[in-house]
């Protein structure tokens, strides 16, 4: 007869039947318990990371390319290390498990005063910082250990929100002493589903034109392929924001462009702004999505399909489920939309010569071209994200960029995550020298796992997006250390990798050529002039007031 | 007539006077106004870090040296990335600084979505988080920005907690609307403290034979004169446990050594649990301070001076400050107590030829060595600071560890924001690769300043403390990427540094000699083998069930 489960046995049992099969983390003393038995896991594998926020954004980049990840870290010091990754998986929807050590209960009981507190005895402090940036938390006990798990699953998945769990170390090897069925997700409730279903296509057949907005929730609940199969059947042109970009495949014959409010692209945005109908399924309207508060999305022409609730105009649907929607949508006679024929541009880039300096001009059209179909590429905020995300990637090609949280450093690091997450496709890391600086030690890890990524470090001598936006440019604060890039990745233990710095056209396409053929990972400096900013970039600048609200 | 000054133009001048001459930090567009303040700040210099981890731990080890210390970074992002080592400065007792920006109020008043938010149109939630670690807290407007600040500031300093304000970017340059006078730092009850002085001088008159433990606060407080004044006049021996190390020289005569319970140097212990009284005078009984609880100070002999009260046996004497009794007791009649003839020992290396391995008993005495009358040495938490702890120590050089936080990673950038603090002093940083790993990109910022650190990157091949606390040493966690550390400085931008890895005795004497020269900074990489452990590390491998409460 098999007895009850260990409290861990449970939990990474759980984890495992969700989708992850990799932890990421950093061992310490109160949390050695959980990562003994995360190593010993036959399916799980332990990815040790240079620091806990480190960890925490290899788990985000992880999870959007899974659907779940998974930190693990110990009391106090580690998992407050982590607290900003596990805040930036909360704002941008990914449903990321931190599984922190906590001292014994024992301790707690005696209120020692013991390494990784502030010495006074308490033991509930962290979990309380955790509670602000988490979807739901948990002190797991015997006792509770199913229960809760299963609770904070539904949440993570339902709401697609990171969670918390810390585990005191002495009971983390004992026995569960309750069971409890996973929870269900919540479906719709079907009358209101019915009615939003109505209203969204009488919106719809009214309308002599309309557009649709599909939005990263979307790509989050793993349900991409209902919006293509309802924009496929509507024929409804569809273009993105920012943070959305590529949530379909921008090859995909009815996608029009990025839409970014009156600072880009002025016939997409007459286009959308115009139409009689804009079916906005998983986006939100924040700063850098709406061109620092520029779109104008008339709320009574709106139809916007949330997580939980839709809103048809002025009707509000409570308790309706996008995806149980979309199906229902699917299911019912959609009038068909003329597309009217708008596509996409490419970036093209003007003509140079070998010896000419790596403009913005010329950058982000040789950019485009380096990406292939099926890469994943995760582009830095700053400006390396501003320039890219008007490329049009080809078919399968995914696009990330932390677009709210907007975490310098996250992009090193979530790329680490997004290779261990898919190590049969290609990862492409695009991130600024200065937010590079943040977690830059990764890099050693992409070799110690085998992985090749084709990693690019803009260097244009500080930060850019910060000298658009502050008072004076040239201050001080923009400045970075000069660091002497392409050494770097040797210095980490990365052996072998190509490693190239391209001041450039000429240097850059053969570097380009070179990290193509894809034999070995690529590590490539490019270095610009510093004020070489994408077109976004500048008009950000010009629009500080709208994005600050400054009056 | 002068008007009344701009809210940042205050607190920087405020700072300014209580002894911050340097602020750390990361730039971030919330926090512009603020730091564009710094930047013009004619006496304030910025230093800016390449995280906002780092740039913590920085101030940290300035405050260390110079009593206060500050940083500012961003909003959300930002301030979440610092907040484990803000939480460390808190256990720590270092008056810590945290100036943050915010949106403008015109955006939390629209419950705009702006990045670095959740995307709830929140913008109180983080401070909420900041008040779990800090000793108060405070969101400034012109109204309040003086009474606030002198508020902040008397608590920084009352307690040697950090403080968190927290700006919203458009009322940074606003004038104040009222004036404060700074709050007065509260002195002791005049008849408490009386009868606390007559109560220690009975307790230690009637002890035929007495010890001192000096501990840390003293130190925080800026009054270990005081505690040397008062050992001078008792003639009490003291010795000092493992985070208080050198808070008074260890050359002095009245030093014993160190006392950490039943683990190390058996001596010690004897003489210090069998005195008639101990006097503890700002020491703390945690974990690493007693031997893993293994010390055994009976309360009844203990007279243990803190912050603000002091206990004399089962006495306690509440609202007496410890500047204010030593200065009462050292004021009054003082029985002269025979010092025993104890001393500490040196660490003494065993004979080794030139080619023999390091060894943790070839280490250790070599380092001890290497440390000169003056040097700030950081000796990061895990085994090189439990090795270290055991050397003696020059006259004014100050050993500094964050023995209950302990967060690994700390030491480097601490090491940053000492010598910052005190650039005419030399920096010596003893780290372990693997808490190196987390931190070490701060590197470069030393040879930006025009720093000459002396760096050890003690490389044992992994997590060594780790390896001998949890069940199996070689479990897969405890393995770190193997870096090319000599590598690192070069990559990171330091120009004309001496590095070397060294293997064996002969060249780790050759490179402390390069090193002790003193004309360029130095980072040599220890090569020891895995498990090449101090003996305290070893005692604590031993030690679990204490450390750990374990049943």
């Amino acid at each position: 007869m098999v007895g009850p489960p260990a409290v861990i046995e449970y939990v990474l049992g759980r984890l495992h039947e969700i989708g992850v099969t990799d932890i990421f983390g950093v061992p310490g003393d109160f949390a050695f318990p959980i990562q003994d038995a995360i190593v010993a896991h036959p399916d799980i594998n332990w990815i040790g990371c240079c620091n806990e926020l480190n960890a925490g954004y290899a788990a985000d980049g992880y999870a959007r390319v899974r659907g779940v990840g998974a930190l693990s870290t110990t009391y106090g010091v580690g998992e407050l290390g982590a607290i900003s990754a596990v805040a930036g998986s909360y704002a941008e929807h990914l449903p990321v498990f931190h599984l922190t050590g906590m001292p014994s209960l024992a301790a707690q009981a005696d209120r020692a005063l013991v390494h990784h507190t502030l010495g006074d005895g308490e033991f509930g402090l962290f979990r309380k910082m955790a509670d602000v940036v988490v979807g739901a938390s948990s002190i797991i006990s015997p006792a509770n250990a199913v229960a809760e798990t299963e609770r904070l699953i539904a949440e993570a998945l339902y709401n697609r929100r990171p969670v918390y769990m810390a585990f005191p170390s002495d009971i983390v090897n004992k026995p569960v002493l309750a069971t409890s069925a996973p929870l269900a997700i919540p479906t719709s409730d079907a009358r209101a589903l019915a009615a939003a279903a109505d209203a969204v296509l009488s919106a719809l057949n009214m309308a002599a034109n309309a557009c649709a907005l599909p939005g990263l929730l979307l790509d989050r609940l793993g349900i991409s392929d209902s919006a293509v199969a309802f924009i496929e059947k509507t024929g409804l042109p569809f273009a993105t924001m920012f943070a959305d970009k590529s949530v379909i495949d921008e090859d995909h014959p009815n996608y029009i462009g990025m839409y970014d409010g009156h600072l880009m692209d002025e016939s997409v945005r007459e286009f959308v702004e115009s139409a009689d109908v804009v079916i906005a399924i998983g986006t939100m309207q924040t700063d850098f999505n709406t061109g620092a508060f520029t779109a104008r999305l008339d709320p009574g022409r709106l139809i916007d399909i949330g997580l939980h609730r839709t809103k048809v105009g002025p009707a509000v649907f409570h308790d309706v489920e996008m995806a149980d929607l979309l199906r229902e949508l699917i299911a019912r006679d959609l009038k068909p939309h003329a597309h009217n024929g708008m596509r996409p541009e490419s970036l093209t880039a003007p003509p140079a010569s070998q010896g000419d300096p790596i403009t913005a001009e010329a950058l982000y059209p040789r950019w485009e071209g380096f990406v292939r179909p099926g890469d994943i590429v995760l582009a830095e905020t700053g400006t390396s994200s501003m320039g890219l995300a008007f490329s049009r990637l080809p078919r399968g090609a995914r696009f990330h960029n932390q677009s709210l949280w907007g975490a310098i450093g996250w992009a090193t690091p979530a790329a680490l995550g997004a290779a261990v997450a898919a190590p049969d496709r290609r990862v492409v890391l695009i991130t600024g020298e200065g937010s590079h600086q943040l977690t830059a030690q990764e890099i050693g890890q992409f070799h110690r796992l085998g992985l090749r990524p084709v990693i690019f470090v803009l260097n244009n001598n500080g930060y850019l997006i910060e000298r658009l936006l502050c008072a004076d440019p040239d201050i001080a604060y923009n400045d970075v250390a000069p660091w002497n890039y392409t050494e770097l990745p040797h210095a980490l233990g990365c052996d072998g990798w190509f490693t190239a710095r391209v001041t450039n056209v000429g240097e850059f396409e053969a570097a380009l050529t070179t990290a193509g053929d894809g034999e070995r990972a690529a590590y490539i400096e490019v270095v610009t002039d510093a004020d070489e900013a994408p077109p976004l970039a500048k008009k950000l600048h010009d629009s500080t007031k709208t994005l600050y609200h400054a009056g």
